[in-house]
């Protein structure tokens, strides 16, 4: 239980590094605007973390911490596209396991699969993702490994907004998520280290409860 | 000069790996369609061999090797999306490098960009790549790199086609390509190892000449 024990440990170095770099950025009085077209105080480029060799590596190590204390045996590593890409790679690399890829949707013309690499049927995998929001996008990626024949054992991510919904859709597709930290964990280090004040806490946790709803007045 | 040595040996086993993983496959009497609408007597999954721990140890080394060889001093390493990411990563992982990527378009609402991670102004970077073909797509994000203020070194690719377009593509932007194996190389290797016989020489080199041509015969 290794990893157990220093999850929050984990947790907060992560948040603290993600804001340190500016790969999240939160803006409760002047709102991002996402691609889902969404209205929202925090904006996540984990991408960043990848020109980081020293963050890059507290990924990739926490995320085989996670795997070599919570599986036994896995026969794959695959990375969703694109973000998810890099750090399955490092993974694959130091467990000297094969890697796949899985793309949100299939090229117009060709033969390009939704997955890439060799198919190993019944293969045990490990999915690899950047960003959680809804987790729409990180389930069809599972859903296009397992109509391979494959065995999704779980999910890591570096980061979770912890929206109830992607709970919810998790749940319901059997697949265990575990996250290096989360939308809680990051307001507690960003209010820790001045990045944001008491008074932005509640606008903060407002749109968490209605991301959907929330920066939509007119 | 260690790896000039060693190119022959470097891009015979690469192809014999290729051809041996079916990631190349070569089919001159019942030719693929492509996804540039051509038709081709070859079709190349060069991501199949990143299910292949030993021969995505053997791109990542011979890259490397190039990289150690031709360059002094190299601040970031760049893979084109998304198949040249794994290898880019992989690389940067072992030289303790930042990691950054390019996309082929960027998506078309919010905030993502070409370039994915930290721009280094006037950084030397080199860029990653699965396969050229007309190097087209290579050389786009090449300038996408050069757009953000970084110094494009030079492009490296597990294969070319070898075709004259590309050549001149690559001379004409000044940037130097190092591939692992090319088309000469493989239909030699395929022709020792029996993958083709000898008749089917002058179909694969009749297409190699004219590849936007050959086959569409109505």
């Amino acid at each position: 239980m290794y990893f157990q024990g220093k999850k929050d440990i984990v947790a907060n170095k992560m948040a603290a590094m993600l804001l340190d770099i500016g790969a999240v950025k939160l803006q409760p009085h002047k709102p991002f605007k996402w691609a889902s077209s969404w209205n929202a105080p925090i904006y996540c480029d984990n991408r960043l973390t990848l020109s980081y060799p020293e963050i890059r590596n507290f990924v990739k190590e926490s995320f085989i911490s996670i795997i070599k204390n919570k599986y036994s045996a896995i026969d794959a590593v695959a990375g969703v596209a694109t973000a998810g890409i890099p750090q399955a790679a490092l993974i694959a690399d130091a467990m000297n396991l094969p890697l796949l890829y899985v793309r949100s949707k299939t090229k117009e013309h060709g033969m390009e699969n939704l997955v890439e690499g060799k198919i190993i049927n019944e293969g045990k995998v490990i999915v690899v993702e950047d960003l959680i929001s809804t987790g729409a996008s990180s389930l069809s990626a599972v859903d296009a490994l397992k109509r391979t024949g494959m065995q999704v054992l779980g999910m890591l991510a570096i980061f979770t907004y912890g929206f109830e919904t992607a709970e919810v859709n998790f749940k319901k597709k059997n697949v265990p998520l575990h996250c290096l930290t989360n939308y809680n964990y990051l307001l507690s280090v960003a209010l820790e280290r001045k990045y944001i004040g008491e008074r932005d806490m509640e606008i903060l946790n407002a749109w968490r409860r209605n991301p959907d709803k929330w920066g939509n007045r007119k």
